[in-house]
């Protein structure tokens, strides 16, 4: 799939088929997130790949949004580790990066996913070190459950000219 | 140019050619930032682009690692804005999901482009704020100086499976 058409028709996909999505897929989707950029290359990131049904089911229990998972055949947990962060104040925006970078990949492979935020919320945090074992300086910062999708959805239109400005905050194009 | 191919062969391109940056692609690569998704898709966002020779001079002396900016054409800034937040402290999760959107299709458009971060860093934030007049609900994220290509660089090859766990931390593949 076209780059641009992958970025620009990319939804958030909450219904999935009961197909398996390949381990090649998978590593992929890890493969992209490993290519974001990060601060002085510092790549603070870990990644859970849960395909457990069992811990899967018990995501929503940890997560108020994220009741999808019971669908999804597999979820990629994207953790921080204060231990790689070389920039101090940065490994939240490398790895969002990397999360935008597993979704617009899942895109291209024709799978759906969704980003479920878990960092900063405390509860959700404390429920996936939990469930999953994190020591305690790895941080989940989003779940992307994955699947074939089972929905639709037509390009979101979310261009909005009044969010650009040029040059100063007063000047509009 | 194929999504996947985007995504793993985007690197951080700091040089750049003398020729300007036609209108319709920085358009596009603000349609990509604001195609990100969101926090209860919230889109928290404001961009400012800058192609005032002036002030894109005058950025080195705001962020000490952004001096490629000189001979960029262009340099678009991300920036939060807390008024639109709905769901406090993900904007900026939100505004770095849009601004590696920007990277993805720029390097879709043969541009190239680098994430020079600003937030948290508060003289950074500080001398933007003074440079293009930001009220002071608005947060400068990230700065994205972009060009035409001056610099080639090979695909970063850094998918590191260290970094990967299944269904529990001490679990590797």
């Amino acid at each position: 799939m076209d780059a641009l058409d992958a970025i620009l028709s990319r939804r958030s996909i909450r219904q999935y088929t009961a197909e398996p999505v390949p381990e090649e897929a998978v590593r992929t989707l890890l493969e992209a997130a490993m290519s974001a950029p990060s601060a002085g290359d510092e790549r603070p990131w870990q990644f859970v790949v849960i395909t457990d049904r069992r811990k899967l089911d018990e995501i929503p229990r940890i997560h108020p949004y994220a009741k999808m998972v019971q669908e999804a055949p597999v979820a990629i947990l994207v953790c921080g580790d204060e231990r790689l962060e070389k920039h101090k104040g940065f490994w939240v925006q490398d790895c969002s990066a990397a999360v935008q970078n597993v979704l617009i990949a899942a895109r291209a492979l024709g799978l759906g996913a969704v980003w479920c935020g878990v960092y900063p919320r405390e509860a959700r945090v404390a429920g996936f070190r939990e469930l999953l074992g994190l020591p305690p300086e790895v941080i989940p910062l989003a779940l992307v459950p994955v699947g074939w999708p089972a929905e639709e959805k037509p390009p979101g239109e979310r261009f909005d000219e009044r969010r650009v400005r040029y040059d100063r905050w007063e000047r509009t194009g």
